[in-house]
């Protein structure tokens, strides 16, 4: 017999639970404590992840549509707005870390006061109301996504500080085998179509589509790994000015950087702390938490350029969305056995050398939400296809990630190109 | 039948715990998270203070004279020595709120773990091994009541950071009414002797005792209320500049001080965040939290001057030791009722003229425990008196407190003197 | 009798001493005090420009092909060396102010030897030699232009320092008249040859020339003026957040803009330094001294955007090179009388919404004049046309300048585009 | 018939003219250019000094005495005020080097201005008035002679930074002979009269005289030489925390300082900046440009202490002042000849480990002149006996210079003392 199909407040509600439940496995092995702490500017404290995604369905969702909604703690809306001026003041971003209240358990309380909300706002909507809402509930779930991900490279900083080396989850160690050598695939010129279009969701800054023309180019089969990059380190690359950006080699200079984040040399011998602990570096495994400073320099040491955007969005256009997400709870990259064309997406985001701006025609929608995206394309490079900490679900081949040059804790990695002669 | 004399090992443990419970009875009403939080770089986290006290008996008491003492953690020396050069390396001290491990259940495991080692150690122990071990379990007594001290003033400056005023120790408001209005004790010249000597601990700043020629003076008879505070406050103090120190109206400007730290102005009515909420200031209440110059602007406008230590510690030779201290657990300042002078102990601590240096014939000792001390006798300025906040078992009329003239976070006052013609 | 044609070396040589004797005129009317001053770290003294300019003669030309060429002093080396790695250690940019020596006329001496040394390699070449040294004195000319535009730029920086506002150059105040209304002149979708290529002279980041798809696209006929600039202030354009790009926004409010740099309100007048000394605002010029972050933010108050830099060019690419130049000596951007599109060249330079990026197929040379542009290309975006401080014989269509977005110090304006539906 | 007597108008003339050319002379050799620099915030540009002095007359003397008198040009009143808030607004101390007009030829008119506007008040001044004008005229000349040895210190840091290493005044090289050892020479306890009275010039800060207990001590014989100070930098001085303040130890490591300012290795030998140029460090010389830091670590190393202000003044009280001071015109300590007590005065000032402090009873006077020393007094530390960039005719045994502790860019250098069992 055939089961009744859900109906779309259904399906909405199990997605919406689905990633919502999904931020309370991943703090399921943190102590309160680890929760708290801010270990940069950059770096939100746990807590304040748990807390800001609810506060996004609050604030967007429930003070827009659900009937004489009153927030249980107003403060709230305080400390967790994070950079949206149309929604109103907010708490300091650089001083997150200094808030131990509300506490965890708190934070958790909250969480499941907005889900409640949220459920029964949706299963008691007309199909009318339903159309209005889903865009922003959609939206808030993408943006819950975005914050785990940045929940676990927060929580990876955060605990790399302590020399104690606590673990985040447990993984044993394994012997992994060398990926093929790294091979370049040719692509012709052509005018490509750039950019989302269509039913299925996507940011803003994915549109609009457009046309354009891109010269004859060749992509590297895979990304650069550990036991490469240890070439350029051994090489001197982090001491000859000859491969760098002018900014990079102050910045490198400044912040004296030897080898990518995490990375320490004990004995003659690179460890590196990761989620799993404090592990020697394999030389297998695809190089990450590099800044666009170091992947540039590296393809300038190797006689080679990092792709752009749209280089990169055409080839992946025909490819699956395959790999290795936060979905498989590894929290790190893995080396591939593939041959061919491969770890396009997963494992580690690949810096492009396009400067984030806006496609031809796009506008900021008025209002908070259209703080989302544009506000920020400003010194900032693009970043394609996703890492081990990105959901499957989440990642497109027109998806945009973008961070400043100099940006290190996510999990960011080399993917090389080259002009055709 | 008469039970025995407590053996001299039987009283030094009972004061041993009776100090070392105290802490964990300070730490109650704090949650987890309130006790990882840094909020400056002079603040430590509660947990820090609990962890670094115990590394001290861990460290000159077990560590010399525990037979093949073993540290459950090594790293502990690195993570919680302060600042003892000659103990070892330590982590950066303005970054102690980045480490989120060893978690509070775990800083309390250590502290059993050590008061265990120190409960052997101690009871079986030969007179002549108690002999040298007595001294050092002594200053690591007072060493942990000083930072429960620090304890108090640190978590208030945590919490006050929490737009939501979280409260460390629920206290009901009260009436109070006017103290006795200030007056002015008269003291002629002296060659006063200056300093501690005798059988009872004290540190090693307070020697050696010596004299001094201390010329005729006046001493108010009780420190300076928020009241008076305020008609400075309302005299545009903050904005003249004829009443500050060069440096403290840099200072001042720079951090936008206008009115003591904590002072928060709604409505046109002065508020205060206090371990027990954000309350009304009383204008009762001694004026605290205000800097040596503030305390020196303060005296400048009012035509007086702040006492020296050495007249301070004349006046105070003849008193006996009470006030408001931490035993009375309201951890803030209280009017005073009594005419004539009073509350020369205890409330708050007096801000002397006098810069902390070494008394005449001071030397420090050698070794990590003569670091204590004299390092610090440079751009520091001497108080007195203890607060509400100290021990009253921890405080004499010799000893010396030392702060920079900037900082606020302590429970400093005001006393106010002037010459005799 | 006709005299003989000029021979390449001497065409050569008129055209190096023409430039050369330019920055000696420029520095006319300073005296040696105002030549030492560098008001911040992106400015150099005076002196200093003189200096550099002469070294890059001498490092590129005569250290390459004078036979036994020894410098005099050949710290000099070290001293005006601004960023050439591969040409030796140099000092520190930020500290250029605090040299006094050379003095201004040691550095003049420094020139004249230098030019002397050319006159005699370049006029005793034979038509090999030359082949190889044309190309690096041309490039040195034109290297020497840029920095006269700098010394025009920093100068005027340095001496707005000053409450005493030194002129520059004298100039008669003068009434001007409102410009014509500001129109948008549509352009149709094409796809364009970009860059330069052909025999005449021009950066390498000018090139690869190559075709790019540029969208439909509608310019605004001339620049924005301080008139319609002012509304925008008068509007609270810097007090409203959703205008301007994120890191504008922060940066605004760090540094406290509240309207161009040099302009400042007096009695309710908006007055400004100019290189001839402190004057009204003139509603009727274009407006100059705005960052990128305020040139956005104008677009987007007007509903506009800012060109592409391949937009412009496009538009560039049949108009002649006319404009309000440093030639003119007027040293300050001037109305325009034209109907139409105008002032495309000089005046200011335009700000485009082009980050700074290599073209497709673009290598940097190898060694030390391969730095000249390419390690620049992150963070920045390109202006186009010129201003009234760059020489007429130094610009181009293809030209690209770029600065980072919060630069306010040169001559910079606004030029708006929009889409075409 | 009697001559005539120099009257009492023309006395205070010729001192003041004295001073006012000695001014002049010192800046004989500097270019315009030297005289800009500001190559930190301690230091002031040649001119500003120049200016800054007449100003003081001006402002002090003529704006109060001279009738209808009328500044040429008012916003000197802006740009040469130091630190006196009651005399109105000023430039801020940390960009008079920004400033490059008046040049230095208008400064010296500004100069020959004031003096005129000088001569002409006190010469035709009657006695009466005289009475008024004379103190504030001689705190003028005094106030000059500050700025005198300033100036010789300013500009030695601004020609330090310049590689080329330009000289203030020629000095040829010497040989010199080894000082006779050191000794300790013993003074029994005393109650010492301190401090100023009497008829001739003092500052407010050396008064009020007053009695003070002085226990026994023994003073070192001379100040520690430059080969004194190399046995403690090769005993791994800079390296051992147990020597220095706790502050004193941040600081070091921080500036990274590893031998007296000025002082630089090449090729394993000592060489220092000095005014007559760059040179071998001269172990016989007195040690100077150290900071108060490294004054105390070199005592602790040694066993000893920096001595008490009141003892210094108690041994100096017997003593002719006599010495190596400015007017010898050397500009450099010189290394002593003479067994038994020596170079109290002249050579290198004196750090105390007494802290700049308020004697009993001091107050400062109201208005613009109070501000002169008493705003001054905290985290400053007192140096006694002038310099060899110290005017004889300013220094006396009651004088109390002071300076952060942190400050090296002075003549200061150490005495020992030590105490007496």
């Amino acid at each position: 017999m055939q089961p009744l199909a859900q109906s779309r407040a259904e399906a909405l509600l199990a997605r919406f639970h689905d990633v919502r439940d999904f931020s309370r496995l991943l703090a399921r092995d943190l102590e309160p404590e680890d929760c708290v702490v801010q270990s940069m500017p950059d770096v939100s404290p746990t807590k304040w992840h748990l807390a800001h995604t609810s506060w996004f369905f609050e604030t967007f969702v429930l003070k827009t549509w659900q009937k004489n909604y009153r927030p249980a703690i107003p403060e709230y809306a305080f400390l967790f707005n994070s950079y949206y001026n149309a929604a109103g003041n907010m708490h300091r971003r650089d001083l997150r870390g200094l808030i131990s209240r509300p506490t965890v358990a708190e934070s958790f309380r909250y969480r499941e006061n907005i889900d409640r909300h949220i459920d029964d706002l949706i299963s008691s909507a007309s199909e009318e109301l339903l159309d209005e809402i889903e865009p922003v509930v959609v939206l808030g779930i993408h943006h819950e996504q975005q914050h785990q991900e940045l929940l676990i490279t927060d929580i990876k900083h955060v605990l790399a500080q302590n020399p104690l080396h606590p673990v985040f989850r447990k993984r044993p160690p394994e012997k992994t085998a060398a990926p093929p050598p790294m091979d370049f695939i040719d692509f012709a010129e052509t005018i490509a179509t750039i950019g989302h279009t269509g039913p299925g969701f996507s940011y803003d800054n994915e549109g609009p589509q457009h046309r354009a023309l891109v010269q004859p180019f060749s992509l590297a089969s895979r990304p650069v790994t550990c036991g490469e990059y240890l070439r350029f380190i051994e090489n001197d690359g982090y001491r000859r000015p000859e491969f760098w950006l002018s900014l990079g080699w102050t910045t490198m200079n400044e912040q004296r950087w030897e080898a990518p984040l995490y990375w320490e040399k004990r004995d003659d011998e690179w460890w590196h702390f990761t989620l799993s602990g404090f592990r020697p570096v394999d030389e297998n495994e695809p190089v990450t938490h590099v800044s666009y400073f170091e992947a540039d320099a590296f393809a300038n040491w190797s006689g080679t350029r990092l792709p752009t955007e749209f280089e990169w969005e055409c080839v992946a256009q025909g490819e699956t969305i395959e790999g290795n997400f936060v979905e498989s709870e590894r929290f790190h990259p893995a080396p591939t056995k593939a041959a061919g064309l491969s770890q396009l997406f997963g494992d580690v985001w690949e810096w492009t050398r396009s400067s984030y701006s806006p496609y031809p025609g796009y506008r900021a929608a008025p209002g908070a939400l259209g703080e989302y995206n544009g506000k920020f394309m400003c010194n900032q490079y693009v970043l394609r296809g996703g890492s081990c900490a990105t959901s499957q679900s989440h990642i497109r081949a027109t998806y945009r990630n973008f961070f400043q040059p100099e940006k290190r804790w996510q999990f960011n990695g080399i993917r090389l190109a080259r002009d055709v002669a």
